[in-house]
């Protein structure tokens, strides 16, 4: 049980050396922050960490001097002067190791060209996903994580609701939303919330406007928090007053898409099956060409991540997966219906984080 | 007056191509979003666009369909399949412009690895700031939503300061600043709202926590709203029941220094010399060691943008440039005091946008 003695980024660290070593890189510069949290418990927003086979040591600023000693755990914690990168680059340049890999979604060509300048001694390894790929699995204290961010975004929303009238603007709204979040201890939205009213709701990514709740048409509340360094997503679609026979419809085709999709989500079935699950049942009902983005998207440190529940992804979901399922409708200029709900892959089917109803829901 | 009847992002666009022209680039890659939304009107959070000397092509996802055609001026709009750098790529390859500029700061290794392989029939250009240069001086509509976003920032602050009572959780004072905000109309908070209390105000940088407020501390609130899609920032520092014969003297010495920096900014000085004017104050009260950072930065599109009021900072400010001046002083396990305004660079000396009262402040 030694295993679970460690702590987290200790445990993460030994991963991502196990998958160093398998690829022959001897040491790795992180520079993105959601990788650097990850491997090391840093909160702030401003650090690069060098892993090598057998040490790891992370660069911040003055600013975070306290918060990096604090919080940092596997790494030795070196303040940086001019430049947290430099200073890394520095370091790594005075190492022995031959082969050194290099984000190379995060690194930017001129960053690229310091590292070229810098490092003069070592052959350059360009790498995908080191990092982001450990991530997909996640551990039981990062989907507790997110089950309590996830229950942060219900509670909000549920105490939102007590307070919607016609007449509200879609901002009022978000603001309110955003409010309770903070209230009940999130570190800050894990994106614009969205708040979309009648034919605003068939843009499936609508900032909020001026534009007024009315009775008997769509409104879309689509929100997440985050909490503990984890984001939470959910999308519910409610009434005021009734629902239209037509919207309802929409409504109820929605709903069985995504329970059918929520059913799908198991250990070892394509990504892109969970997708096709949720399409295939609006397709049935006629929808099908109305549902114009993919199925969900895994959900951890950031808001969007790895596993893509869309068409063409064939990866298979791994055990401790955690994933948004959310197909909408959206018919121009009438309005949409989107329902979303966090999922873990469990090895006994899925686990659906979100607690809040997903009947039709009139107010 | 030609000029002036171009809309923003014509006039913006055409002064970029006259840029371009000087330095023999002919066509201009543009990936980092603040341009992007700066030269076409844009707002979303998706979007590619490609300059030449004649031309301009801005290329989104379908989500945007409707938004970029309401919102894009100047440019063509095309909707992308399969990625938008790809899609802008691909029309490149096919324009007859030898040489093509990059944003080496916001283009990844991975998206220069993509340009390589796509744009074969150019030569490549790596450039730098070529577009957030033009940024720095503002036009008089961006100085207006400035002062908006500044406005609204004291607004939610007075507001906020009106509830402040011993036993307030910092998180619970950084909610009632965004939820004012929000409900004022903000698209959303610049950064993380700053609240911090007692010796927490000696770090310059901390999130909100579970710390209550509490009588003769310092209380520092760090905010800025973005409206319009220009960010305001301001910082208070303040106190309940009453303050400390210790923290009134650092108050009294920041208050002097941010004043002093102030009445230093103005068009074709030295950006150091705003920096020195604050570091001077605070040097003579003996409070120098405990200036730990730059004393102010640019503001707009960005929370921090261009120019940097620090020392070695030796550009000289321009006309209608905007920034925060803001000079603090923090002392380990005491606490900290920290004042900051936002002011526009104007040929009859500095125009302060912030109209909250900076004197000690009492609750």
């Amino acid at each position: 049980m030694e295993k679970e003695t460690l702590s987290p980024p200790l445990r993460r660290l030994r991963k991502l050396r196990e998958r160093m070593a398998r690829e022959k890189i001897e040491a790795l510069l992180v520079g993105s922050l959601p990788n650097v949290h990850y491997l090391t418990g840093f909160s702030g927003t401003a650090g690069v960490l060098l892993v090598t086979l057998r040490n790891s040591v992370f660069f911040t600023d003055a600013r975070y001097d306290l918060r990096a000693h604090q919080e940092v755990q596997g790494s030795r914690v070196v303040i940086a002067k001019g430049g947290n990168f430099q200073a890394a680059l520095r370091w790594a340049a005075r190492t022995k190791q031959a082969r050194m890999g290099f984000e190379s979604d995060s690194v930017s060509f001129s960053s690229y060209q310091n590292i070229l300048q810098t490092i003069v001694n070592k052959r350059l390894v360009p790498t995908t996903g080191m990092v982001e790929s450990l991530r997909i699995q996640k551990d039981e204290a990062e989907i507790e994580r997110i089950r309590k961010a996830v229950h942060l975004g219900s509670k909000a929303y549920s105490e939102t609701l007590a307070h919607l009238r016609p007449g509200m603007t879609e901002i009022e709204v978000a603001a309110e939303i955003e409010y309770r979040m903070r209230r009940n201890g999130a570190e800050r939205p894990a994106f614009e919330t969205i708040v979309a009213a009648g034919p605003r709701t068939a843009l499936p990514h609508s900032s909020p406007g001026t534009r007024k709740l009315r009775r008997n048409e769509c409104i879309m509340l689509d929100l997440g928090a985050i909490l503990g360094g984890y984001a939470g997503d959910m999308t519910r679609t409610v009434f005021l007053d009734q629902a239209p026979r037509k919207a309802a419809r929409i409504y109820g085709a929605v709903l069985e898409a995504q329970r059918e999709a929520e059913q799908a989500v198991r250990v070892g079935v394509p990504c892109s099956a969970v997708d096709k699950a949720a399409r295939r049942v609006l397709e049935r009902h006629g929808y099908g060409r109305y549902f114009t983005h993919s199925t969900g998207h895994g959900v951890g440190r950031e808001i969007h991540e790895q596993p893509s529940l869309a068409r063409n992804q064939e990866a298979l979901l791994p055990e401790n997966a955690v994933v948004t399922v959310e197909p909408g409708v959206y018919i121009p200029g009438y309005g949409g219906v989107r329902i979303e709900d966090v999922v873990v892959v469990r090895k006994r089917g899925p686990e659906v984080l979100t607690t809040t109803p997903k009947e039709l829901t009139v107010l």
